[in-house]
């Protein structure tokens, strides 16, 4: 069985017993509703523990809730450049700030990159009088490059140097 | 004269000159730096008063000023998807996590989109013990999917139905 | 169940019973034609009631009324560019006249786009001695770019500077 | 001498004489801004006395005069799909509303396309209290495909059949 | 049903049942054998009389005679640049003298295209002593490229300038 | 020197000195005005003689008359599919044309292709009361695919079986 | 059915019943045993004769057999540039030789190519102490260009002048 | 000045002058010879002690001294997959050895990645009767996936579960 | 059968009966780990008496056994740029590294590559107090280029001249 | 300086001064002429007395013969597919006869690759009187997939097994 046509029977199951998202996240637990929604939509593992209750949410089989606890093979087949416009607002914001951004964690913190593992993620809705703001909060560690053979009193990593 | 070229005739200068981004934004005034930061890398127009004030600050001609205050064709010649590990990381987290957002944003507000026109960004150090992260907050109005021909009493944007 | 598959099987119900979409867009009602019609065919979610007509005009069962009523991946799957000579011809009509309709919103506007969400479209017959003519009137709101940090006094958004 | 290098000199001194596409349409005359805009952009040839108050204006050669008198290679060079903001959101709509276009000139002609030749673009500011509209107006002549080795009583176009 | 599938059932059938295409395209007759051939691989829409001709012939439901009546998403799936050697060699042939066709055109008729639409075409055998060649015929009306906001005395389409 | 170079200098001295295609070929004499359009395009070799006269008709030096009579590399830089809508409409007939002209040759001659190679071309206007047309007229030798290995009374090529 | 298909089932029986390549080209006979691989493996046409024998030694249905002496539409779906290994090293040897190769037609046979459809493949083991060699010997008919329009005493093909 | 042309120039210093890698490694110290290595190719940044003495040693000038101790935009104009055969093996064995490697990793650590950043590399030459071999060794930090919300006793990164 | 599906059918096996990678590899024996590995994913041929075994462990049919040990199309249908971020990190390791790599080898060895066929492939945990390493061992063959035609007292292959 | 370069200085003192490859290859000696074409056109590497006598030959700077000796980023920029009908041929060959020849080597020798890197290349005029023919012969030495870990008595490459 593929993960694909298990996210499939997930979103059938979920439609057809109108659950919403907090509705599975708060039956499961353990993790941030985004989370588990990553995972029930292919991109994450869910842990032991989780992945039994949505198994049992969702009546799936014991096969299929172990390959929910499987890391999967992420983002299989995802197009790109996203056709989706809610999609490809995110693709476009990368594609106009992330220069910028790239310059702004280089004179920061140095050379490296923000952490797409080590990563958290929040959205929410952020109350506006001209219109409500959907809010992305992204919060990577920033990992440093390794400068190789770097000796005593040597910059090791790629960090600002004094 | 090619925005690109603008754009490589300024870094000359910052490197040349020993300028931080922080320099330049604090020379230049009136806007965040990231905003200051994203026009002279090519991708916003520099409002008039600010490129007069960049022109000063790094010896442009009359010309290049005025260059500097247009519209440019943003991300012209941007590799997608992107081969720098900096800016892949940010493309990675879409591809992740906007299957996720997606779903979030159509339970949380309906059908439509988070603008990527209407958008504020910071990017900061957020100091953690266990290794500092970058931190990355995006702010974009949620804009409704207009939904044609709608008559009274029908929903005429992509908003929750009650 | 894909929405690509429901949308294959209301095509066939459609053939099968000999049904024009204006009659289909008749029977659903609420909203334009061309509305329901981009529903149907999988890029835009159709509301509730809507659903509910559609659902009885094409024989569909509960289920698939659900899956009408959600907001779609849009447009997964298309080939771009097109390679149907129909879709060709909009698409060709954007590269030839795209970076002058970018700069007349520029001129008119400042800086910013055309929502393709706020969006309206309408598609007719004109009546031409010489041959009839398609017409086709996109009305998209105008979106100004932001610009951060604008402190008061200053432009906040990508408007015509005065 | 490319057509490009060309596009780039007028706008060179668009710039540096801050001329408005309005006052050079003005200045130039006999076609709408539009075209003008789009011929002096690349992508049309600007007929022969055009082209000479083209070459007075913007001070060019004889050869670029002439130059600009040539049918373009058009859209050399185009990136697709687009990248600018602008420009994509055009793309966006073809993308999402294209099928339904399609499918409504096929029930309302048959079977053919709208012309991108004999074709006219408008584009206008559309006041609205919620916030102005970019409105375009494209008009293409609808061009039935041709059924070939049609006999006398036949369907020798793809026409709607009674 | 897809229109690939009707494909794919029509080829069997033919070969199941040793049918030559001009065999196919008499016993449907109305059009030459090009175009019908053009319909039944799915490229084209055939008329009610042939698709129900087709229908018989080929033991096809009422559902599918309806089917080829539609116009089709032309080309769908197809691979460009085309592996097949055969297709190919069309494909090399625009691409080596495509740039001498438009100069040609251009010359001749002034700024246009050849329809594609309004197109005929005709394959035949050209006995040689050398080699029997094949000989394409392709005719394509003229289509001036509109010039817009033409006034009267001006060139409204892209013909030849006296 | 790069061919293109070439090519762009002779387009430069055809524009300033006011020649058209017909003159040139005129001039230059011995070949069909097509195939030498082709050669000063870039996409064919022009023979000795020809490009001596070539040579003396735009004044180009020793050097680059021995260019011209290079086989060149055909089609460098050639964009696919073509942006262009001239070049398209040709590339578009071959996408929905093509699978029809493969049939009908292998049902006509057998296994193999129409040469691109040992190919004749020709372009005319097609006077027409509705409309001139284009007509292109492709001849290319039947090449049968040759089947390896074949003994005696046994098909060698992939011509028609009795 | 699709060729694909049954060169899979091919493929089953094959291994199911021990079959080398060796074995099945002797059953059927008349060519190659490459030329017969290809054919199987959906990429020739296999004659009449040669179909009736595969099909009795792959126990194929009187359909299956006229699919194998149908003209295929040649290697569908094959990716380019191909990830296998083995099918790699020969792509890279005409990235690496092929210019090599076009330089050397031309100096020795003038202007051209070589056949890929008059053409002959041989691969054999080349015994070598330092370790047996892959040994691949094409031949393919030299076809000189035609040269449209030649006169007496003109080259008509793109032979070596004299 | 770009990188690229600042990587050229030192290029060609080293050209001219005979020097190896290994003297360049060893007249700039500090860093292991392939860290040196890949920074004067562009794509790593050299400290600034560094950055001196290799200014010293090409003789360049200040800016291009301060270039060369930026944060490159890394592996621009990349082209992927890699025509050069020596690339194209490394990129070969992590397709083919890719998932497994993948599975190793989660199998042995859990849910996560080798990091690319926090990473060792060495090559070296590996005497073997048979014939040396090139041994590589990558040496990268496993980093686990964070997983949102995790809260006590719960696993909070994607390591092994007991 | 593809050998995917048997693929996915020895993973399904795999989940169900809770075996890991360790434990399979133990019960087939005869090569490292990683080998057992790649065969299984479909990208080696595992020899008949692993096959065998193999069969036993997970229940196959005589065929899949068979298939198990043919030579696999390898890295069919593989992605590439890779989108599962563990799978991009070797990737991006390749991108950042590869020209130095390339320099290395050509500097050390002289023309020629690392061979990914001759190939050793060592995966395994380095404890590290700082966080646990993935340490990749690769090792594969010098292959020096062959300098065709040399002759006694030249270089016959890309080796260091003295 | 750019290897690209360097190959179109040589191309230019070749036209000027009448050369042929021929007579180059004599001029320059030690290797075959396809050797030596390949080296000058930027695929191979000159040994160091070959690139003396072609800088002595082309009237090339010191640094120019130098770069002529080092091992070139090979096809650098390559078109692929190639658009040129020469090279395509052979592109063409490799996709209709490359599986086959997989199948055969794997048949003959067992699991491996022919080697583009120990590898011989052949190209001569074979005389026929149906018309003389390209003649290539490709022989690279079979390099058989190593099995990690295998044990005495066990398969270590991937020859065929008794």
């Amino acid at each position: 069985m593929k993960r694909s046509e298990l996210t499939e029977k997930i979103l059938d199951y979920k439609r057809d017993n109108d659950l919403s998202w907090k509705e599975i996240a708060d039956g499961i637990g353990g993790y941030t509703q985004l989370f588990i929604m990553t995972a029930l939509l292919g991109n994450m593992k869910l842990p032991k523990p989780q992945a039994a209750k949505a198994a049992k949410l969702f009546g799936l089989s014991k096969s299929e809730e172990k390959l929910l606890n499987e890391v999967p093979m992420r983002c299989e087949g995802a197009q790109t450049p996203p056709t989706d416009p809610t999609l490809y607002r995110f693709y476009e914001a990368m594609l106009v700030f992330g220069p910028t951004m790239k310059e702004f964690i280089h004179e920061e913190f140095g050379d490296g990159i923000m952490s797409a593992i080590d990563f958290d993620l929040e959205v929410e809705r952020q109350p506006d009088p001209k219109g409500d703001r959907v809010r992305v909060v992204m919060s990577g560690k920033f990992l440093p490059y390794k400068y190789h053979g770097a000796q005593e009193g040597q910059m090791a990593y790629g960090l600002k140097e004094e």
